[in-house]
């Protein structure tokens, strides 16, 4: 790819958006998904996964922080996170920065992604690899949840490719099984579920699967400026359907008691409980 | 344009979006802009002015909705609107969606876009053209304001372009001078003000210029899928600042008085009032 090309995102045939690209810095195919790595002139640094956009140096901090900061807080006492994917450190970064955590274990499948983003996007995580609370794993994250404890997790956040190629497996029934069997009694998962403007199955498939193993399923919605198309959906699903009403000033002062208050650039209080009010054309599919 | 060729926005120099064009359906140089509509493979008809897409069929709702209903909800009495700009009519379909609704007065300066919108997308503005309630004006807003008499109406919706070229003058300080006049003792404007991510200084700027001439000026957003690059802020200027922290309940009584339930996809009750919650990245513009 010569200097100053234009790279199009192929996620949709019909639509998508465009990066100008002053420097390619990485090509990869790794064993799992052809992986580019881009010095953009407007977001920074880009990476792609088999041309699909996966984070951008200038507005990570949006996913990462709903992504992150919901799950725990609606918890309020989470001490072991498991994260599958995020294979960048961005969200292993934002868990850590929870006092209350005490254990992180961070199962990602492609190890060149890790080493790509060490190596061009060092600032994603910052010094989270090197945190004594987490454990980073090169391997399956399906395998995983298959062998832990019953148990032994609080929150579980699947930060994934949408539900092709590589990404799939962690959209199943048998997935989420194990995942409500390893977490703790007031546990939850949250996942990536796409943009349902162009998405809507994927959000209404992979809900329909959750529901057989939660009591408590939905999905709060987080405006990604380069997951294009509208509000992006996490999904949510829970033991306890109390994880999300929570009230603003119990969000806030679990905030303010782990530190993460005053961190963020997206995440507040206040949109951390709007983010589960949906536009019909949203939860209509669910 | 041949059929199936891409069409690249050029609202960012370095970044955007594009649609693959299924069949171009207008393009003409009017007085005042380029204005092309073509038929997308991905949302429906599509209308680009300058090269910036201003409405398509399939997301025209989201825009449509939260920057009509909102103000006409949060101030509840309004019977005299004022539109600027909107010729494809779709804020004035919405606006005399509200019982309450009087008199609307519909200002736009180029009668091309209104034809256009006529001809090649009828769906957007539906019968409201021949609504006996309707005043379209094929005109200069700016002039309208100045020569309207004080207290004439209690909504301003304006559905501008970017404050550059022909919507450039929508943004002055004259303009919501003339504004705050035409205004009754709880009226308030509203106007499109770009997209934060990327257009920070428009709402930065227009911010100050709106808060010379009204008492409490804010924002509040809407996650519109084709104006990419997450959040849009719809500017705020009001005369009481009660109106933009009306609760969830009242909001949901005037909307079923004025006969909105049930109508919308993108608003609701719970996403209106939470719509004024801004993340850090956006407020700390204001």
């Amino acid at each position: 790819m010569a200097t100053d090309s234009w790279v199009n995102e192929t996620l949709y045939a019909e639509w998508g958006q465009r990066f100008l690209v002053k420097r390619e810095l990485a090509r990869v195919q790794s064993d799992f998904q052809d992986i580019m790595v881009f010095e953009s002139y407007s977001h920074g640094r880009v990476m792609l996964l088999d041309g699909v956009t996966q984070i951008t140096e200038r507005d990570e901090f949006v996913y990462q922080e709903m992504l992150t900061h919901v799950p725990l807080l609606a918890h309020g006492k989470a001490e072991r996170v498991l994260i599958i994917g995020a294979g960048d450190g961005g969200v292993l970064r934002r868990v850590l920065q929870h006092k209350n955590v005490k254990k992180a274990v961070m199962v990602e499948i492609d190890g060149e992604v890790i080493r790509l983003a060490k190596e061009f996007m060092p600032g994603i995580a910052g010094d989270a690899w090197n945190d004594p609370r987490a454990e980073v794993i090169v391997g399956d994250g399906i395998d995983y949840v298959r062998k832990a404890a019953d148990g032994s997790f609080d929150v579980i956040i699947v930060d994934s490719t949408d539900p092709i190629g590589v990404g799939e497996v962690l959209f199943t029934e048998e997935f989420y099984a194990n995942s409500a069997r390893i977490l703790s009694a007031q546990g939850l998962i949250v996942n990536q579920c796409g943009v349902p403007f162009q998405q809507a199955d994927e959000l209404r498939e992979t809900n329909i699967r959750r529901g057989k193993s939660f009591g408590d399923t939905w999905a709060y919605v987080a405006a990604v400026p380069t997951y294009v198309g509208g509000f992006m959906t996490l999904g949510w699903a829970a033991k306890d359907k109390a994880l999300r009403s929570v009230d603003v000033e119990t969000i806030r002062a679990r905030a303010e008691a782990n530190g993460i208050a005053g961190l963020t650039r997206y995440w507040t209080p206040e949109i951390h409980v709007g983010a589960f009010n949906l536009p019909p054309y949203i939860s209509e599919n669910l």
